[in-house]
Order: C-alpha cells, then structure tokens, then sequence
C-alpha cells in the first residue's frame, strides 16, 4: 500500500512515500534491521557534533519492555502502536557536553536524527510514526533520565498490516486517507516573512 | 568526492554518503532543484500535521539577498558559505496554529524538514551544510519574523567543489577530514537511560 506525495516538484521516493500508518501488523522486526534504524540516526548532522539525540527502545518480542514503554504513550496512540514491531522514545541533550551551555538546537538535531530514522524504515520495507502525544515526564522519571535531558517524541515502526478489517473503522480509515501539506508559497520566502519565494511554475509533477 | 559513514549496519546511500562540507564551487542551483529541496521539506511529518516550518531563502544568482542573508551568518560560516548555491534559513512557530498554545515539537518538526531537504540535495547531487552559526536576532528584525516565530538554523545547499587549492589551508583540511560519531551503545538504550539496547554483533559493516 502506496500513498506518495502529491508533488509540485519531484522528490526522492524515500520522502515522497513517506507517510505515517495506524495499521501495522505484528511481526518483530529483524535485529539487523533495528541496527539499521539507530545507525542512520547516528549518522545525522548536529550543532558542533554534538549528537544530542539518544533512544530508548524496546521490540515486541521483548513483552515487559515493550508493554512499559507503550504506557507511557496517550490512549488514542495505544490503541494503534500496540500493534507495532518496535517502539522508540527520542530524548534531546538539553546542554552542550563540550560547555554545559543550553544547546538551542538540541531538539532541532533530534528532530533530524529522526527522520533519518523514519527515512531507514522506509528504505527496509518498514514504516515509522512518530507521536508527540506520550507522558514525557512519566518517561523522566521511569527511565531514569538525567538532569538536563527530555523525552521529546514517540516513534513505533512495523510492517503495514495487509489486514485492515481487522482494527477499527477510524483507524481503517486514517489508514486510507489522504495526505495535506500546504502549499509551498506558504513555506518559502525571499526577502522577507511572508514574501513568497519565486518557483518555477512548470515543475515537473510526480 | 564521497565520505561515506562507518557504519555497523548498512544504511542507504543518502544517508551514508551525505555530509557537510565546506567547499563548494558558485554554480548557481537550478531553479527546478530549488522546488525539490522545499517539497522535499514540505512532506516531512509534525505534531498534529502543524507543519511548524518556514524558510527564508536565496540563491546566488539575487546577488542583493543572497548577501543580505550571508550578512547573517557568523563570519566563520560567511568565509564558506559565500561559494554555496542557495542560503537557506529555517524557521518555527513557536505556537499551533489549531489553538495558540505552545508547540513543543515545533523546533524538532523543522529538524525534520531540514534533514528532508538536506537529503534531498544529495539525492540531486547537490550538498547541504546546516548551521546553528548565525545572528537569530539579526535575521527577526531583518525579515520582520511575527511574534511566535523564531529563526532556528541555516543552511548552505551547492555542488562541491572540485578544486580544492582555491580554499584556504583550514578550509581545506575541514573538507577531506574524517567523520566521527559516538557508538550506537551510548545512544541506544534498553529499559533505563544509559542501559545499551542490545543489537547483533553480527551487522554488516559497509
């Protein structure tokens, strides 16, 4: 199941195919393919090389930890991530190690590390959704995190289910549905806020 | 020119072979290029669809704002990113649209746009160069950012230079030296922060 971008201008298939399921089915995922996951976060760009990302994580068919990190995600992203291969939450480094000085980036750099990640499952036939909606600070204190580190985001990874009568109808249906971006003279200015960018109108449309 | 990551477990190509140099040559990036880097930001996931990001951009063929966006980097950064093709500076919303309340995914959300775009440029055979070096206040004022919007990091997007006796020695040696990250067991953990997570020995190395 395929629901690539509407593009105005094309884009690697990676990013293009990219989108955030509910429906996963089971399986574990392959250890190697775990490595695969963390090692593409690794190899992210980050503020003086800071590497302020880390991950904790639990597979499936380690049944404790998966079941403890899935409580510390929302209700509604529950009834869905239970059902995912592997669940990962990123935390942030909120100071520099070289200077203990706040990192402004910090959460920035995260965010890349992830979508390296996500980009990875894509590229292994996986899928990743990434939430914002978990207890970060029952994350804090279950896990231990130390002084200047938060838990910033969510992400389950798994196969796509082939089975969609399976789960409920709104998640059948989130599963089917379109994917919205505005458009990018919203997102892309020259010379001041606002101002839109001048693009090619004739870009060649995926 | 290629610097591929050392990696444990194998990771695709735009992920392994992208990193940020320091010498580009002043090609100017074709305009349907330029569409690419920001639909590929453009499709990247965010809390609640918010799609916190903005960006201010110029390419070097606007001599007059690809100097006043220059003008807003570190002169460090200004000494190499004055050959690059595009400048680009990314920018969050501090709050969700939806509500007005605050976005604390906002910065981690542009990260991923960036790391789109950036992968993106590789994907085209461009480079990209993101950087935390620049004066945020000065880029506020200087393009009228509204209240709740804030500057978070700028990039450099261009084709690599293939003639590196033009760069100064320092520049130089930035170009062709190694790339270093910290071990997957310092970043990926298992039931408890610092705990490693437990991978197979076994990955295949590139």
């Amino acid at each position: 199941m395929q629901k690539p971008a509407e593009t105005r201008f094309p884009v690697h298939e990676l990013i293009a195919e990219r989108w955030s399921p509910v429906c996963f089915d089971e399986r574990p995922i392959e250890p190697e393919k775990i490595g695969s996951l963390f090692e593409a976060a690794r190899w992210a760009p980050s503020s003086y090389n800071e590497q302020p990302w880390s991950f904790l994580a639990a597979g499936r068919d380690d049944r404790r930890e998966f079941d403890r990190l899935l409580g510390c995600l929302m209700e509604a992203n529950q009834a869905w991530a239970k059902h995912a291969g592997l669940l990962a939450i990123s935390v942030a480094a909120k100071v520099y190690a070289r200077n203990d000085k706040p990192n402004r980036h910090a959460w920035h750099d995260v965010g890349a590390a992830t979508q390296n990640l996500i980009l990875q499952a894509m590229a292994m036939g996986l899928h990743a959704h990434p939430m914002g909606g978990f207890d970060a600070a029952r994350v804090q204190q279950e896990y231990h995190l130390p002084e200047h580190y938060e838990a910033c985001t969510a992400v389950a990874v798994g196969y796509l289910s082939t089975d969609l009568d399976r789960f409920s109808a709104d998640l059948k249906q989130r599963q089917l549905g379109g994917r919205m971006r505005k458009p990018l003279s919203e997102m892309v200015f020259r010379g001041a806020w606002g101002r839109p960018f001048s693009l090619p109108t004739d870009g060649a449309a995926r």
